[in-house]
């Protein structure tokens, strides 16, 4: 690696982590991608966070096996249940959506701190977005910044920084909205048709977007307000996509 | 499960972790065990584990493979390193050991922090010790303080209490001496022949403590100060034992 910034970039394959990755490397950063395998019904997100890391030539890649903790949190969350159809179908309305994942983002920080130090990198990026899903704790500032601290507390290159800082986990897209971050993303040139946001896509030989989970609706009226095409096939389009979020 | 507390025990198979699960046990908790595999040298510490979740009676207990953050990690610390004796032999002298694992202690805490939250538990119990291992930056309260923090703006558990401690670390052991430890173990009936502590076991049928490496000694001067013999076999004792910690 060479000797400008190391960013470790958490990459799930969707929109938003992709958007994060590429500002992450438009801003000069070496970067170690961090994407988790952790039971999600489907593959597709994995194998666009691999397409991501390849064209945006990270220096690194892992692929973190969290089968385990899928399996402990599964019954507690509607996104790792077994049975299909159980993602809710309609937008989020303001509390905790049943998609939330327990401690997800705790984890993910926590892995993405562990590669960082190993690594001697000093931030950790995360696409995480306090607009579209404002129901989350995890993606709040207040968290974000709780977690910097256990950050620079915990670890070896945090206690050494005179500043208290010698981690910082960057969240660039917190404040944005969805059609920001696609305006943002087709600025730096990511390729949208190698991500994917769905939550319960149709079909096996590909899966296809179902064009009517509160991800896909979203997604789709931000593509609608950036005036983009998205260029994803969907097995469905909601009537007006731009009333929808 | 019951309707008492519920409590997340971090239970790594060591006389520490062995103790403030009889101690959560004592108070009354129901307890969920985690355990985490990590490419440790040896599977004593797991076999330990195991033996000290089924006699203390756990409700459940979780063995969490964290075999690819130990390959990744495993450049950044003597622990987790192929070649043997590279663990060192000396006392700690006040800095940071390197037998530190980056960021062990949030990612042990972040996967506590998740098995809590879908288990309904609120408390994470952990073997934490401030003293004989002053060097390691996530042993220290403030670590600890800061973590709890983010466990209760990070889940959907913790954002519902209204005193916002919905979430309670709990590290009873943090400011005791080994033998104080060792005492209140013996107490509360730990069969500390089924504690493991050794980096550095010898042999292979079945390993023994070594009786030399940092973690022996400091473990040899508590029993030896409280009085008390430990019924673990060493390959070999350090002429003074009550010198070295």
């Amino acid at each position: 690696m060479t000797g400008s910034t190391r960013a470790v970039v958490l990459l799930s394959g969707g929109l938003d982590s992709a958007t994060t990755l590429a500002l992450a490397r438009a801003r000069g950063r070496t970067v170690v991608a961090v994407t988790f395998a952790y039971g999600q019904r489907h593959d597709l997100e994995l194998r666009c966070a691999r397409a991501q890391a390849r064209a945006q030539g990270v220096a690194r890649h892992h692929v973190i096996d969290l089968f385990t903790f899928g399996s402990i949190v599964a019954p507690a969350t509607s996104l790792l249940r077994a049975s299909p159809h159980s993602v809710p179908r309609e937008d989020p309305t303001g509390g905790i959506p049943n998609t939330y994942v327990p401690a997800r983002n705790t984890l993910f920080l926590a892995y993405g701190l562990a590669v960082a130090e190993a690594a001697s990198a000093t931030e950790i990026w995360i696409g995480a977005n306090a607009v579209d899903y404002s129901g989350y704790p995890d993606c709040r500032p207040d968290f974000l910044e709780a977690f910097e601290r256990v950050a620079n507390l915990g670890t070896k290159a945090g206690r050494a920084a005179p500043d208290g800082r010698g981690i910082r986990i960057e969240a660039p897209l917190l404040t944005q909205t969805k059609a920001q971050i696609v305006a943002l993303g087709l600025e730096l040139g990511v390729d949208f048709a190698q991500t994917f946001s769905c939550y319960d896509p149709v079909g096996d030989d590909p899966p296809v977007a179902c064009g009517v989970c509160p991800s896909c609706r979203i997604r789709l009226a931000g593509f609608a307000r950036a005036r983009h095409p998205d260029p994803l096939p969907y097995a469905s389009r909601p009537g007006n996509t731009s009333n929808t979020s």
